[in-house]
């Protein structure tokens, strides 16, 4: 890494974020103005907009609209470098971080914002045959398996039709807005020739435990009209080739397991020999600094964030993603700018979940920090359109804002998905063609 | 298949359209008022607008943009069934066809539009070394190899940047197409950190050689202006992993090779048990007919249909496809209604070749078969802009139609395109996940 000096010669400091989820990407934008050479660092050169990737795996939206090049992003940001590459250790002695291909990156302030991996909280079997919906590589994995799952159905259904069934575990946002994609799926694709079948499973006693009770019982009668399974209450023990096994006993019989039920803090957080959570979270402080290491902070899913007061860690959600990594950018733009540091204070600014066309749910504090009983709580059209609302406003980057309103519009009037199309994965053999190609070997 | 009978109680016909490309589609488009029952079978469950693969394959287009879902575009069809499945054999005694999976489908009109496959003409090395661009598989990989090649050159670039080096052979459309659109992507993708150098090959005398000579002139001004190493006259005899040789010897040293130089008739048509030309073409009568088999017809890159007093058939072009499916559709209809068949006369509309932003070359006859000097032959924005109207009006299915409108718009004023993003392919290991992934062998 240069450090080219600044106008008056000194030298630059230089700023690292590690990760370009929602919590990177607000902290790189909160450094815009700060003379610094900041690196955004990630494994991919894209950020996903993590709250429609069930869209992208149930064949709604296509990933490039859910996928945003980050030196697209950040066009405008003359004092922010993109980099691709994926870290295994950090150096404190020397302040540096060193990735994956041997390469080193120096800092003077970190922000970790590595986020979270899927935590299959060792049910067995379920790593090796479920299909997780945590990135947009499961994403794509998960719509080529439905797709082709659909596609073969439509070609061998007799006359009745075909039924394939689907099971979604987790009763949370993602598993709601999954299981409720899903129930029009088949028909959007493939048309009256084959039905999905969904059975979602959640463990604790209702649906999005995180929102109130009116709206966890809204999203429940609302997926039962649809036609979805509901099984509040119950766990799966095991998962196998076809089918998963409940803690009755009970087995449910698929080819197709969807895991929504977890994610766990990016393993990367073992590698900093910090002490951590039992959730491996990096436990910081109300500055949001990593204990024992000034000029360090940390944000988003990586970190766990006690409110004062409050007994647990702020949930892992987007919107606490985004507020505590504008909040660790400031805080490094701060002691750039040798003013004092400030506590993070939450915002809880509501929560929202899709259930269909045109229906949701929501819930709205009327002030900061409202109890339940002073939180608006709604569903169906009203909700939904707050929900698109919200969401093309928080897009980020103009073109798909555009491009994912006009897909929204034009699913919404025609039932069409612009994601529907079957790829050939890259090294998938290709028809009777000359060209040799590679075999994947499942 | 289920015959079913119409109103008066007669069996409807079954009508079988061979290939979801250009011609079949129209084939398929021309039968929409027909009492019939039409299956279109295609191997994908879409249609891939090939003349913009090169943007997919250069990362401007999403492949989503390219590619529409069949069901999607004939919805409005009900005598229409798509059906997604690879034939491997045709059965003339009872009038069906078999497929890959074993399943078989019986026809009374069958329409051969399978299209063409690449062509690597036996130069050693080329199937291995070289990045075919004629599938949307094709340009996925591509994409993805160029966008790895770029991040990786971009993390590792010295202060003078890095250069990367791409050889593409063949000086056609597709080529000249290809070329033009590399000149600018690495710029594009990752900024000044790196260039990309391109070398266009083309074995006969000049580019374009479908077109006037005016026209080949202007091409071949133009992207050596724009740092293309155009070599005409020189034709490559082998290709190996970091290179290609020439006829004269040189040895070209590149990672990417990219093969734009041929295609052949479909496979398929030597499991017909018809006599084919040199280039596995079916040779069909003025009507389109395949000989000695009533009710079949061939149209598209799988036949060879040679105007009358014309010597050679009419050029593999997306334009002949078009045209010669829609005709061999009409004459089916013809066949059903106990109408006379019609003679196939194509109608020469000109050429078009994109160059770069806003710059193409075009020649338009000023009469149906005007000779080359009175054709409009003129390049730059005009012919860009007449290029983009003509691709509009032909971009199958109005979604599509919207989107590639505007994200060329937004491709064009912002220089960033839509398919940058360097997606993980769905089967290659992701980060320390314990979700066991599956390797690629390359």
């Amino acid at each position: 890494m240069s450090t080219p000096a600044s106008a008056d010669g000194r030298r630059r400091p230089c700023v690292v974020i590690l990760g370009a989820g929602f919590a990177g990407l607000h902290a790189a934008h909160a450094l815009r103005h700060v003379d610094a050479d900041i690196t955004l660092l990630d494994k991919n050169n894209y950020h996903t907009f993590q709250p429609l990737l069930y869209q992208v795996g149930t064949g709604y939206l296509a990933p490039e609209e859910v996928g945003v090049a980050l030196r697209a992003v950040f066009r405008r940001q003359p004092n922010l470098t993109v980099r691709v590459g994926e870290v295994v250790s950090v150096n404190w002695a020397d302040r540096s971080l060193r990735c994956r291909d041997g390469s080193t990156l120096g800092f003077d302030y970190l922000i970790l914002a590595a986020g979270a991996h899927t935590n299959f909280f060792g049910i067995p079997g379920m790593p090796e045959h479920s299909w997780p919906l945590y990135t947009l590589t499961d994403a794509i994995r998960l719509r080529h398996h439905l797709l082709s799952t659909l596609e073969q159905a439509a070609n061998t259904a007799g006359p009745d039709g075909a039924q394939i069934t689907t099971v979604v575990v987790g009763g949370g946002p993602t598993g709601v807005e999954t299981a409720g994609a899903l129930t029009s799926m088949a028909h959007e694709v493939v048309g009256p020739v084959a039905t999905l079948a969904v059975t979602l499973i959640e463990a604790g006693p209702r649906l999005l435990g995180a929102f109130t009770k009116r709206c966890s019982q809204l999203a429940l009668t609302d997926l039962r009209r649809r036609g979805v399974d509901v099984r509040l209450g119950q766990s799966v023990t095991a998962a196998h080739p076809h089918g998963v096994t409940l803690a009755s006993g009970e087995h449910i019989p698929t080819d197709t397991i969807i895991w929504a039920a977890g994610v766990q803090a990016n393993h990367l957080s073992r590698a900093l020999g910090v002490t951590l959570t039992r959730h491996g979270q990096i436990p910081v402080d109300p500055q949001l600094r990593v204990p024992d290491h000034p000029g360090v902070f940390a944000a988003g899913d990586l970190a766990a964030i006690t409110p004062p007061g409050d007994q647990r860690p702020l949930p892992m959600l987007a919107p606490v993603a985004i507020e505590t990594g504008r909040h660790a950018g400031e805080q490094v733009a701060r002691l750039i700018h040798h003013t004092p540091l400030t506590a993070f204070r939450y915002h809880d600014n509501g929560l929202m979940a899709v259930l269909g066309r045109g229906d949701a749910v929501a819930e709205l504090p009327l002030f900061p920090g409202a109890p339940n009983h002073y939180r608006l709580q709604f569903g169906g059209r009203a909700a939904w359109l707050l929900w698109l609302g919200v969401h093309i406003v928080y897009l980020i980057g103009f073109r798909n804002r555009l491009q994912v309103l006009i897909d929204w519009a034009w699913s919404y009037l025609t039932s069409r998905g612009a994601g529907a199309i079957l790829l050939t994965p890259p090294n998938t053999p290709t028809a009777p063609s000359p060209t040799p190609t590679r075999s994947i070997p499942d």
